[in-house]
């Protein structure tokens, strides 16, 4: 099957085995893949995510010097199903969380995994347990977005905002805008939204937010007390880039909570004594729990959340290296999808 | 009145002016005064201290230009009462958090004031209201401790620790023992204390760790994991100097906690993606509330916290500038108490 490979830290087109499914596991064929920054940041710098993963103590069973199909954000049909498989058949449109339970009972992370193939190519193994069927109606470009909505839902859970609170969020790609819809969905007012590209801040308005701010032109903080006056302050980082958790600890109020959401794999400097004097949370959120990602699904079926502006681009799986390229420039593009009925 | 003065960067001995008590307020004879590492810190480095209040938005108003008489952790005798006081008379054996509330209605820090001298001298100016009395049969000079033992209490309550839960305090300097001491207080256990210090590990057993150890000899978070098994771990880093919350976010555990009450004055690096990987929540804790400080008073006198042993040096006003380089070397010292009394 054809499929978008790692290799060699690069990405090239290539026919690669088509995976069996065992026990339990279904056989789908991909019908949209979003591409993540992470694949970006894992293309450029997958020693660094291998090295922080074995640091924080949950290794990234990657090999580096065999095939790796990235792809983790996926829609897909079920072609064929293993032995015991009964809660879904053939035909089927589902969508998964990226997670395989292997024969041996282990985990592989479908997309970061040398032996399952992610969603840049035609087809993938999945576990049937895991897969939730489509529900009718809902485009399965727009069910492809669950992965990535998912991540804001469990960053506005884990940060515990309740009504009556301001979320402010920093940065408008695909995390923040997820984070945007979380809060929006959980009945957040106001949620101020601040990114330098005016094409970020029109789908951050799309996605609920109630003030946008360009950073350049008034400080995000000062956009957010204006719009939340006195209330308790909840900043959502996510940039992801050095220096901007040390702009959150300075921007919080007294007793601030600042939700780490943006992914930033570089050594990052800040200051305790402000977190110390200002007595912060600041918490780091990952992933999301099985019931985060249904309800995610749930949500977008039900029109809760609009997924469909974030699609700026659709690609089949040839054009999947020149997407990776085009995703660098911010302002013209939120997520682009890789479809291989495209070509 | 005799007093050890904050000038031009040093301590000096000197006389300088009674404080007159106004309305509200008392004149107190100093009985006890702890030295803090803060003091320590503040000598060396006032400027930092005073923009990085700056940057938190709670401006220390200090000039350096002028003379300050640091000392926040006493205990003291009333002498004379201002006008309207009626909750302690003269005779009474008092300890307050190191607050004065201004004529002008404004708030002033004890010890880190141009107008209000701290305890390094013979006597002081405290506001009536937030004098607590010193209960009978305890110890002034163990009163003198309330303040940093506060501290801890403080830190434990922010954490959100609960029986069933171990804690690990890095660092048994004063803030680490008093963090020990409000583990002890409120139940919990294991409490594994890591100090390179013997003496301050002998002291740390004696404020309650179930488990001391060196960390030149084993891994803090491996003794921690032996006699905490599986019990949900918080991380409390006591020691504030560079590079340790960056060792308590690696050695945490998934979802783990570090409650961050070691003041680093200095710029930190941290790994943000090892944050997020474990999903770790770091909290800053600073100072205490008035409930947690009356709480601590009592727990002292009730014994329930034995403080005696931390107080390893005595000295009069004249023996300040000798004690703060005493104080530099961790091993011989845990606090020395200053007393006006020994001369």
């Amino acid at each position: 099957m054809r499929a978008a490979v790692m290799r060699n830290r690069e990405l090239v087109l290539d026919d690669v085995a088509v995976p069996a499914p065992g026990p339990g596991q279904v056989l789908v064929d991909v019908i949209a893949c979003g591409i993540c920054g992470s694949d970006l940041h894992a293309l450029k710098h997958a020693d660094k995510l291998i090295a922080t993963a074995e640091a924080s103590g949950a290794p990234f069973v990657m090999d580096l010097q065999r095939d790796i199909v990235m792809g983790h954000e996926f829609s897909a049909r079920i072609v064929e199903t293993g032995a015991g498989v009964s809660n879904v058949a053939p035909g089927d449109v589902i969508v998964s969380m990226p997670v395989v339970i292997t024969p041996q009972g282990g985990f592989a992370a479908v997309g970061y995994s040398n032996d399952y193939p992610g969603g840049y190519s035609e087809q993938m193994v999945l576990t049937a347990p895991l897969c939730l069927k489509v529900p009718e109606g809902l485009d399965p470009r727009h069910a492809a977005l669950t992965e990535p909505m998912a991540v804001g839902l469990h960053a506005v859970a884990k940060s515990g905002i309740k009504p009556g609170e301001t979320g402010l969020v920093m940065g408008c790609g695909p995390v923040g805008l997820a984070t945007i819809a979380a809060l929006r969905l959980d009945g957040i007012e106001p949620i101020v939204a601040a990114d330098f590209s005016p094409a970020r801040r029109k789908l951050a308005e799309h996605m609920g937010a109630h003030v946008t701010v360009d950073p350049h032109e008034q400080p995000a903080i000062e956009a957010s007390q204006k719009a939340g006056r006195l209330k308790p302050l909840v900043i959502y980082e996510a940039v992801g880039v050095p220096g901007m958790l040390d702009r959150a600890m300075k921007d919080a109020p007294r007793n601030g909570r600042v939700l780490v959401v943006g992914v930033c794999m570089e050594t990052d400097a800040i200051q305790p004594a402000i977190g110390i004097n200002k007595e912060l949370t600041v918490q780091f959120a990952l992933g999301y729990t099985p019931e985060e990602f249904s309800r995610t699904l749930a949500s977008i079926a039900e029109g809760r959340i609009d997924v469909g502006p974030l699609i700026t681009g659709e690609v089949g799986i040839a054009g999947v290296p020149q997407a990776f390229r085009d995703l660098a420039n911010p302002d013209s593009h939120a997520k682009i999808l890789v479809e291989p009925a495209l070509g």
